[in-house]
């Protein structure tokens, strides 16, 4: 336990057990928010979701190595654990579980959880270990948490789906709810990785959502879907230093949709650079 | 539940977990026996060791398609449920988990889970999957039934410390106790693959575990271990159909020992063919 944080937090597994079972044990059922921590309205919104459906919140703070690659970011990632504290403490939540590498990877570590299915294309393309991080570092937090449910952000749609698909297949009896996006007033997703903006940059980063708000209008008055998208990605690659990708896919198995146009719920998903900042966004676009 | 068995039996995760909450609910402890069926002797005495280390005992039956390829003895693997059932019950088991194929997976599964470290080599050169396909099912059964502790054989030995692997790795929160290899009085070791052997084969088969043990005998002695394999090599070349391997490792990671003699507790593991008969058997060698 540590003495000094705002809320109760453990670090190891064995004191997040004892605390868990002890609610179990008291008929309590537990909502969990797994987090990288660098917290911003749209965990908190994620924090309010899971006091709603469970009588106990666990939130957990771990930057995983496991979901980074050579190169990306995972020494310049925002670490708040004070202040994430003081933001879960504020919001109710009941418990920060802020486990370090090795509890969580020890030495001898020699496990992957692979999950296929929505895994595939879009953000595998350009991250192709990115899933086997989450999947292998969200398998271990719900067997030490054991929840009853878990929220994640609809920001990160593909591993909403990923993670939906990897707790029925590995029979992990949680249940997975989704969070709306929670957005700045000007309609930018809140992401952690927002504060690697440039003030410029951070202006042009507002015509990402515009776009695909815009791109699901048009879908959803019929109008052709690789049309649509290839005006998309024109706009984009004018708007922004790099598009890995805009695609329109299937909203509950991301496969690609038949076309012409949008015939079922769908969801538009992109990632852009901004620089050496890697922004990705979706919207829902439903036929009329 | 099917009333035509001697023993309680379950098909589905939903009555399995009903049955275990219940004892756990009751403070029961459980233990846990996975075996793919066409029980012997062998898996018996898993089952007695259960039974000591914990107040309830399931087993599992379920011929698990992921850890066969394609060309092994999938359709060909003994399916014995009536007798398996018998057997459990005159054991002492209390509950028989016998899922069918789509209970386990489901279409669209598309997880699966890799253990590195001890799965490499032996094993792992001639069934590339294998072990994949076992840590997948071995996760699932294991978050299905939620034992307290389950039981492998040393028969497979690699496998053995695979599972131990996987459960740290993956917070399983289970302990996994070793079961001593069973023989028959020629000292052939029990295996459900036996009942393929021919007869003259069946003669030929106990010559693998007479090899074993004088191999460890010889470097129990102090006999260089380069030597001993390569004889041990060409003894077994001339008795057997083909020789997979026949090593000696470390007997707590699976490592190369780094020779010239045995300096640490090993294990001497073979895999050899007799006809389309693939036999495995290992023993220990402890350092004088």
């Amino acid at each position: 336990m540590s003495e000094t944080l705002p809320i109760p937090t453990v670090h190891t597994v064995a004191d997040l057990r004892a605390i868990v079972s002890g609610w179990k044990s008291d008929g309590k059922t537990v909502g969990f928010v797994p987090t990288m921590g660098a917290l911003h309205a749209g965990h908190i919104s994620l924090i309010d979701i899971a006091k709603s459906r469970a009588d106990k919140t666990v939130a957990s703070v771990f930057v995983n190595p496991k979901q980074f690659a050579p190169g990306e970011d995972f020494g310049a990632y925002p670490r708040t654990l004070p202040d994430d504290a003081a933001r879960l403490a504020a919001a109710g939540c009941d418990l920060l579980y802020a486990p370090n590498g090795p509890e969580m990877y020890p030495d001898g570590f020699a496990t992957s959880v692979h999950v296929g299915g929505p895994s595939q294309e879009l953000e595998t393309r350009f991250r192709p270990h990115f899933f086997d991080g989450v999947a292998t570092v969200v398998t271990k937090l719900f067997t030490q948490v054991r929840p009853d449910c878990a929220v994640f952000g609809e920001k990160d749609y593909q591993q909403l789906l990923v993670i939906t698909r990897l707790a029925a297949d590995l029979d992990l009896d949680v249940d997975i709810i989704p969070g709306p996006v929670v957005r700045e007033a000007d309609g930018l997703a809140l992401s952690s990785r927002n504060v690697y903006l440039s003030p410029e940059n951070r202006v042009r980063a507002v015509r990402l959502n515009a776009l695909l708000f815009s791109c699901a209008e048009a879908l959803e008055k019929g109008e052709p879907i690789s049309g649509t998208l290839n005006t998309a990605r024109m706009i984009a690659e004018s708007a922004f230093d790099l598009v890995d990708y805009i695609e329109v896919r299937c909203a509950e198995t991301l496969s690609a949709l038949p076309g012409p146009v949008l015939d079922r719920p769908a969801r538009i998903l992109a990632a852009i650079r901004l620089g050496d900042t890697r922004l990705i966004d979706n919207v829902a676009a439903h036929p009329a």
